[in-house]
């Protein structure tokens, strides 16, 4: 293998000549291996549209030459537009608040940027990855402002397939709108509505979940760029550091801003905290949508799509395994959500130095919802009705006495609770017709009686 | 013991005279001994302005005669002004979705108004729990909806008193605002800040909190009052739907609504995730705070308080007990986030079961952190800086090389550092000031430019 | 209000006369007024044995004059029989490490065992909570010890309580041993199996909690008593580091040794968390048994005892409310792990500053888990078989054909499966008899090939 | 593309002709696409092991002839040694309780069979994934007992793993022994311990650990094999279910044994949560150790190694990159805990649905922990202590009073630390000389006598 040599405070280091990235790199290669997952390539391309952007206001200020900023901004480019994910071996697992992946970044660009302009690689005279890539940079104020640029674009993604699973079930709303079934509370019969019902109940939380990952962005706008190593800007220039922000929007087109409080953005990370915990309200909806469809199912309410065999011994048998992986996601998902809570809670004095961690379960939690949500939508669009399963459990149900509340009161009523299983009769209409007559009964059940909001109007017994 | 025997589905049971509360109660109490704690007073006093609010409503609608609704009102009142607490004897940790304290609540607001009318306690056919109280009411809807009143209530109480930790802190922002320290990140000394600016993030991390829990309440105001059993609103008529939530708005004076989805509203307790993880935010934030005030103690830059002995073996000791203390209740209220979030994925279909615990951990979160941060604001107003611990770590910085990056580039500071490390002296501003005189020195380090926001002009190796 | 003055380092307070508490009480109740939650008097008991031994321990060997023993340890039995409860006002949540707490303690004997010999309370010169009480010990070794002390002896009740829960469901198992039922895995039909191999099931996952439970005292009987301040015993008497956990051996009459490592054992606190996480598998099988007991009770192959009326608006409902409580019991308890954790890991240098909250969870789970399991117990041994409800599922099911493997293979028995759907029939017994022949049938659908531990002889497609 | 066709109860599908695996694999990959992990190998691995053990048992009993089972076994073998890996694309997060991986693995060994045999890939009339490879088995067993092996396996290196950190912190221990320094409570200075004693409480502590993972493997040992699809064994004969184990044991040279309540072993997963809390309290531990590090370091007690360069921005910066990487992977596998535990509680009925995702954090954690181990032993290896930090601390330390408790009693002692404070000196021995003369301070102040368990002799004020 051809090698390069190349430097630091801790002595020399082979670099395989055929990668782009240097020695801080490889030293950390060397460092953590500890989960096998590396760094979330939307990560790294967020971190190249920070380089991107702080590249071109030092080029704007005079800090950097044009030759240079233009190859600097070219290799961030091709990051950001999908190259070069070979570069970026590290384990997302890694202590150093960032540093690390960081450092890969501006060592890539920098040996990009040299071969552009036709330098050798390592040639770091000409341009250095930190003395040039990383100018007026620290990890500290690059390392979140590009998680946070991540998150956010992760979230409109995720914003839109939250959409598309509102809009199946929507869809089932409309589909299921009149077919009448029991309700069920603690497990337990209770009184009827319609299977749209149900499912625009599922609709409903999903809006509410979009609304909640659109506002979500607002919590992530502010961003500590600038900074420097804790907030107060040594190294860089003023100049520098109220124009750099301008550049990040232009290049994310994002709506970020910097923080007032620049040491305080730099030394707190709740906002992470923040965002993830509304996820989690997400992954919560999640499951009790799919723990609830699995219910119907299992009761014969609805009928649910075959996707591939369910069983390696019972022949025919179809599992709701959508359903179950995305309740397995989204218990990861909450779970997240207490890594991130730890890591932002442990974070001391003027930097905190989790988020490694803290990132990765972010942009995990947010690229697995993206893909839940996904795969939910498209399996939920193929769910039936079973009129008849439906029928099955409302005809018999007892439940169906609540209706008559409003006519008997709650003591009368469990009176005729008792007399209706002491009746042996099996569908409890038929006993109603015998004491109140058909005519009353068939108002009383209707369909537009049962599922309207509310009765018209009612007897007084003040 | 007097008793009263009073009689449901199950049977009859005697109930000690003494008591206002009736046979759910009763059963409940044998029923559930679980955890020893009571449901919280303020979830009780929320149902009330609950039951006083339905109790309006049916009295304006004509559903009540004005006799026994005025007094069902003033019982109500009694409650809501803090009487009667010890007729609330049940386990927090119970099964039924809360129907046992909605049932509690009933009971004794039955029998209160039993009394006022000077009718015996338990005479129910004049006024009954179900019928009377009750009426147009199920638990499904009251009990959600009285969490969320409680909860907003105690939102109020506690973003005033975060109101109060922020004030407390920007008080020492300004304190030790000229105070200049070694900053540090990762454990590591890094550059300098003023100990000001560390109080004053830790402020603008409250300031954020504020904002935060300020708008929780946003979260909480769509109830699902009127909708009955499963959202369909059966068993109530149309105007009273309508009317009951005006009145709750009234009762409360609080910005309520109902949703336009009720079975979804129903079906669905999302809104306490997130309102939980936005508490969790806050908690993350006090720890952080709480941590780094005994790191800063532990290397004598601060000085706590002393609050009480700290050793019943070492005199003398003074322990930072508050802030151990702050750390533990946050401890555990991030992580009845995880409590909440497993009860609200976890309900079936038309009702979530599990409120009463979730409700437990949400509105004890609160309560808790309205105490903390009482609490913390009393401890943190008393912190004194030591300058002379601030200045002991500055002056033998090397990180204070940083400030000449500008002027001299990352891998010449680099050598610098190793040229320091080698010179013996023990400040680094002696070397310095060999190296670079005096001048130069003290204007690179003068305190000005090691704190303001950037430098104003910088040298352009561009 | 009567005062007496008391004195400490801090200055001088006022104590109500009444009261045997003494000043660090005083002051800590001042200081911590945050869950509402007193410590459990099962910590405070445990504390006073540990106080009688160390009393016995120094009366032994000279340290502590016979009739100053003899009143410390009567007052310290006293509180060991469930005496002086009010004496322990403090917080649960309190800072310091249980220091405030070992403070009550040695201050309410120290009053106590004053009253005795007839002196006035607050005579310290006489009996001093910290110089006579106290003596020879450290919080940092007492209040471990003594958490230690508390949680062996719930472990031993927990452990009587699941045996009778297991006990109960042998029972079940026995009663429901010959009812045929269909299986069903992942919410699926699957092959059949008996309602008595459900409810064995059952029986067999307490028995593996009974014996972790009982396998988890080992854990706690290595104590760092002795150890005082940092586990190093300073100004304790190595006779008295030797004596004084035999002594507490006989006062508990538990098998307690001395760690080797006092150091390392007064540094770390692991244990706990290895015996919350013991917990947590025996809360994850509560949690599993009452969901699959709601589930059998939903599908109507069980019949669950009603307890209380189930709803404030559905006359007759009886929900599944114990099971309910179970699992929000459970759920707690699983979680309260975490805080366990996040406690223990967090610790820093010489002691864990975070047992207050560790011991209030540890304790509070074991103490909830016993009321858990005799609730259980006490409800499961009135659940009935539905035989009907068995045989309506296990009728319809074409996973019966499952059984058929053997003769036909899975390719084949999936093609049956095809078929039968196609065929119109409702029983699949119907089917299989004119596919098969009523005898085959039998032989392989009889109870006994279904539920036996595999079949005697095979087809053998090599 | 060279395709074939294969076909299942949903119908066709093409498979790349180039890979091993089968409809079922591929429909799999098309149905989950959510978290980019895939299937750890090392369960894939075992679950060969189990498929070898099976299909040795068929041969022996005659169910399988020699051709095909060597056939077989050896393409089981060629996965045991590590081959095939790309053959496994499944995302480790999936739906169906495992089925696909089994299926996964049965579809590779029928295909590396039928080549080995020279018939082409596809040809299961011959050699089938289900008919013949996974004979006698279901997922239900094969899945959770593979799971198991592999975890035993693992469990071996990370105990093996854990000794050697255990050995450098024991090297340490004696490197440190004769190093005094003031230790810490609370983040206060309290009384003295060697440095050495620190280190030897973090050896202590693995030591528990080690003790802990070792006796793990007996609670994996129960496997529920040849009890099929829900325990009862239903298409497998006894003599197989017998046998199989038998196999096992063989295969893995692990002391396997079959449950003697197989549907309950079915059933439930609880010792998954045992486990996994066991490996939290090793992760809590590791927190604590690396904190502590953390600290000694900041106060310059000892000095750690640099591992790479510690700032993009700071030159000469180096930070404690490896304990935070140690604290990050611990915080993960702390949590992973939770997941696995929401897995085991929300199972239903006869088995385990979410199995995969238990199964994904248990193995995950035990992989992540191994990793851990190794790369803190390589770095604590390098720690040296500082002699110098550890004296500034204690020679200006008032804790050193505590040492003359003995002598004067918490009192007085109390005195002398105010009196101390007003007296201006700066080092509390001079004070001390002065107060009580050097002879008597140089001997209760002597290392022996700080550090020794317990004084030789005290003074009895009884």
């Amino acid at each position: 293998m051809n090698v390069r040599m190349e430097k630091d405070a801790l002595g020399e280091l082979a670099i395989p000549e055929s990668v782009y990235w240097g020695i801080h790199t490889q030293r950390a290669l060397a460092n953590f291996q500890l989960s096998g997952k590396k760094v979330s390539f939307r990560l790294i391309q967020a971190l190249a549209m920070v380089k991107k952007a702080a590249c071109l206001t030092n080029l704007e200020l005079g800090y950097l030459e044009e030759a240079k900023a233009r190859a600097i901004s070219q290799a961030s480019e091709e990051i950001i537009a999908g190259n070069l994910q070979n570069e970026f071996p590290l384990d997302a697992l890694q202590g150093g608040a960032g540093t690390s992946t960081n450092m890969n970044v501006n060592e890539v660009i920098a040996n990009r940027a040299l071969e552009i302009l036709k330098y050798p690689r390592g040639d770091y005279s000409f341009i250095h990855p930190i003395e040039t890539v990383n100018r007026h940079q620290s990890t500290n104020d690059v390392y979140p402002t590009a998680i946070k640029v991540a998150a956010i674009l992760l979230l409109r993604e995720l914003s839109a397939e939250i959409a598309s699973l509102q809009g199946v079930f929507q869809k089932k709303e409309k589909e299921f709108g009149s077919i009448i079934k029991i309700g069920r509370t603690e497990y337990q019969e209770a009184v009827p509505i319609t299977l749209g019902a149900e499912f625009s109940a599922f609709a409903e939380a999903l809006s509410r979940d979009r609304w909640r990952v659109f506002k979500c962005e607002e919590r992530l706008r502010v961003t500590n760029l600038g900074g420097t190593a804790v907030g107060t800007g040594l190294t860089a220039p003023k100049s520098y550091i109220f124009l750099v922000i301008e550049k990040l929007r232009e290049v994310t087109g994002l709506g970020l801003s910097r923080a007032e409080n620049l040491t305080g953005e730099t030394a707190f990370a709740d906002s992470f905290v923040e965002v993830s915990g509304i996820l989690k309200a997400h992954a919560c909806n999640l499951i009790k949508i799919a723990n609830d469809l699995r219910i119907l199912n299992l009761l014969g309410e609805i009928k649910l799509p075959a996707v591939q065999a369910g069983s390696s011994i019972m022949p025919g048998k179809v599992n709701p395994v959508i359903l179950e992986a995305v309740i397995q996601a989204s218990i990861e998902i909450k779970i997240s959500d207490s890594v991130i809570a730890e890591c932002v809670s442990h974070g001391t004095l003027q930097i905190n130095e989790f988020l490694p961690l803290a990132g990765l379960h972010l942009l995990g939690a947010l690229e697995s919802l993206i893909n839940v949500n996904r795969m939910f939508a498209k399996f939920a669009d193929k769910i039936l009705a079973s009129e008849s399963g439906c029928r099955f459990y409302l005809e018999k149900s007892p439940a169906l006495l609540t209706a008559f509340l409003p006519q008997v009161g709650y003591e009368n009523a469990g009176a005729l609770f008792q007399e209706f299983k002491a009746s042996g009769e099996e569908k409890v209409r038929d006993f109603l017709n015998k004491k109140f007559g058909k005519a009353l009964v068939d108002q009383v059940l209707s369909p537009e009686n049962l599922t309207q909001l509310g009765y018209r109007d009612g007897p007084k017994n003040t």
